[in-house]
C-alpha cells in the first residue's frame, strides 16, 4: 500500500510530488492525461518567482515534471471516479475499474473557469481570451479589452484591467451589478470602464489573435462588433471536485475546505491549489499549498498508530 | 504617499514586490542589507519547483531580485525600527530617522533560527550545520548526523533525518523528551536514532566541512567527540517581529497571526513568509503567501474610502 496518492498533475500536484518524494514517502501521482494543468495554456508566466524574463506555462510545467521524475516520483495516468475516506485507509476507484488503497491523499485536481460557450472562445484561449486578469492583465497595456460578468470578481478584475488597458468594456447580462457597493462605485466612476448593460457576448473574432468581440443587447436584440484585443471572462469557476461527493467538506461553490495545514475534514486527506477554497489561484500559491500538504501528509503518517 | 511598503527582501518580500509591481501599485521594498534573506546560505535548493537540478539560494534570490527590478520595483536599504498602524495611514519610522507613510504594509521580515552559540556553528553554517531537515536532510544519505533539541520539531525532524542518514545522534540537555508521546515512542523505537541524554553540544569541528561534533554529558561532565557529517539544530526559531511591538497580533512565540488572505489584526497590514504563524517555512510557501498578501493589499486599496 502506498503512503500517499496525489490526484492531479498541475503545479500543486507536481510540487506535492517533489516534496513527498524528497521526504521518501512511497508516493504515486495520478494525472488524467499528461502533467501540466491549466497553466499549460499560458504563453508567458511573468509572475512565478525565479524567472526574470517570464517562462511559458508549458516549459515551467516540463521543468517541474522533470524535477519530480529526477526525485523518482511515480507518475501514472488514471482518473479517480470515486473515493471512500471513511476508514483509516483511504480508497480510490479509478475509471478503468482499478482500486487503490493508500494511507494519505492529496487532492490537487484544480478548477476550470466556466466558459461562455461562444464561437471563438476556445480558439483564442491564450491568444486574447483569458480567465485571469492577475495573470494576463499586464499584457494588455494601452489595448482595448472586453470583459464579461457582473459579480465581485468580474468588477474587481475589470478595475484591475483599467490599470493597463486604455478601455475596458464590461458586458453584463443585467442592468445592475451584483458586486459589492464600493466596487460598483469604483467601476461606475472609472472613465476607462464602459458598462455594456443587458448584453451578452455572442462571438469572439479574429485571425491569429482576438480582433473584435460581438456583443448583443438582450433588450433591443441589436448586435455590435466591438474592436478589442482581448476578452476576459469571469462567469464563475468550477472546482474539479465532483468525484469527491460527500467525502470531504466542500464550500457552497464546491471548493475543498482546508485548514492552514491543508488538512480537509477527512483525516489523512489534504488539498492544494486551485481546487481548494483559496483567496488566489496562481502557480505561486499552488506550490506553497502543495509543500505544506506534502509535509502535513508526512507528519500524519509519522503519527499514525 | 506610497500604496504599499514591503518590509524585507527575502523570497516573500521579493515575490510581494513582483505581484504588487505587476498590479501597478506604487510600492517600495525596504531591505536591511541586500535582497536575499535566509535562503542565501543554501548551496543547493532542491525543492523550489521549476529547477530540475536544484539551484543555489544565492542564484535563486538573484533571479527573483532581477525579476522584481525588471518590473520596476523600487528597492531601498532601510531598517524599520517602529511602526504605528493605529490610523488609516500606516506610519513607519526608520533607523536613519526617516518617517514613511503608506496605505498598506506587507511584513516579510523572516525568522532566524536560534543558535547554539558554540565554536564552529557559524563557520560551518551551510557546510554541514543546518536548521532545517526538510531543506537539507536529503543531502545526508547514508551519513552520520548529530541533531540537537527535545521538542516536537526536534523529534519530528530527527525522525525525518533517519530516512536518509544511517545514524542520528539526538542530543538533549534533559533526561526526557518534551515532544508529543507518539513522537517520543517513534523516536525511542527507531534504531537509527541514538539518544544522547543530559548532554549539550560544545563545539562543531572540521576542516572544510563538518567532521565531528563534541558532546558533553552534563551529569558526568565527560566530553566525547562524535564523528558526524552534519549537525542539525532545533532549539527554536525567532521571528524578526520585535519592531512590531503591539501593532499587530502576534502568537505566543512572536509570529505574526494572519488569516487566509494574509491580513493581520491591523487593517491594511499583511504578512507573508517565515515571520508568519505558518506550518512550514520554505521558499515555496513564502512565495505563495506573498502573492496572496500583495493581491490582498491591492484589493484593500481598491476598496478604501
Amino acid at each position: 500500500m502506498r503512503d500517499l496518492i496525489i490526484i492531479g498533475g498541475g503545479p500543486a500536484g507536481l510540487t506535492a510530488g517533489i516534496y513527498a518524494s524528497r521526504a521518501r514517502l512511497d508516493v504515486q501521482l495520478l494525472e488524467m492525461t499528461a502533467p501540466g494543468g491549466q497553466i499549460l495554456v499560458s504563453d508567458l508566466v511573468e509572475n512565478y518567482p525565479g524567472f526574470p524574463g517570464g517562462i511559458s506555462g508549458g516549459e515551467l510545467m516540463e521543468r517541474m515534471a522533470e524535477q519530480a521524475r529526477r526525485l523518482d516520483l511515480s507518475i501514472a495516468v488514471g482518473e479517480v471516479t470515486s473515493v471512500d475516506f471513511s476508514g483509516p485507509l483511504k480508497k480510490l476507484a479509478l475509471s478503468d475499474g482499478k482500486k487503490i488503497e493508500t494511507k494519505t491523499v492529496i487532492i490537487a485536481t484544480g478548477a476550470t473557469p466556466r466558459k461562455l460557450g461562444v464561437p471563438g472562445e476556445n480558439r483564442f484561449y491564450g491568444r486574447g481570451v483569458s480567465y485571469c486578469a492577475t495573470c494576463d492583465g499586464p499584457f494588455f497595456r494601452d489595448k482595448v479589452v472586453v470583459a464579461v460578468g457582473g459579480g465581485d470578481t468580474a468588477v474587481q478584475e475589470s478595475l484591475f484591467l483599467t490599470k493597463f488597458a486604455k478601455k475596458v468594456h464590461l458586458v453584463h447580462r443585467r442592468d445592475a451589478l451584483r458586486a459589492a457597493r464600493i466596487l460598483q462605485e469604483r467601476a461606475l466612476g472609472n472613465d476607462k470602464l464602459v458598462m455594456e448593460w443587458d448584453s451578452v457576448v455572442t462571438s469572439i473574432n479574429g485571425n491569429d489573435d482576438v480582433e473584435s468581440v460581438t456583443v448583443k443587447n438582450l433588450k433591443t436584440g441589436k448586435a455590435r462588433e466591438l474592436a478589442a484585443d482581448g476578452c476576459f471572462v469571469w462567469v464563475g469557476i468550477e472546482p474539479n471536485s465532483g468525484f469527491l461527493k460527500d467525502a470531504v467538506k466542500l464550500d457552497e461553490q464546491g471548493f475543498v475546505v482546508t485548514d492552514a495545514t491543508m488538512a480537509t475534514s477527512a483525516p489523512g486527506v489534504f488539498a492544494a491549489g486551485d481546487v481548494r477554497n483559496t483567496p488566489l489561484r496562481q502557480v505561486a500559491t499552488a506550490v506553497g499549498d502543495a509543500a505544506i500538504a506534502a509535509m502535513s501528509a508526512e507528519h500524519y503518517i509519522e503519527t499514525m498508530k
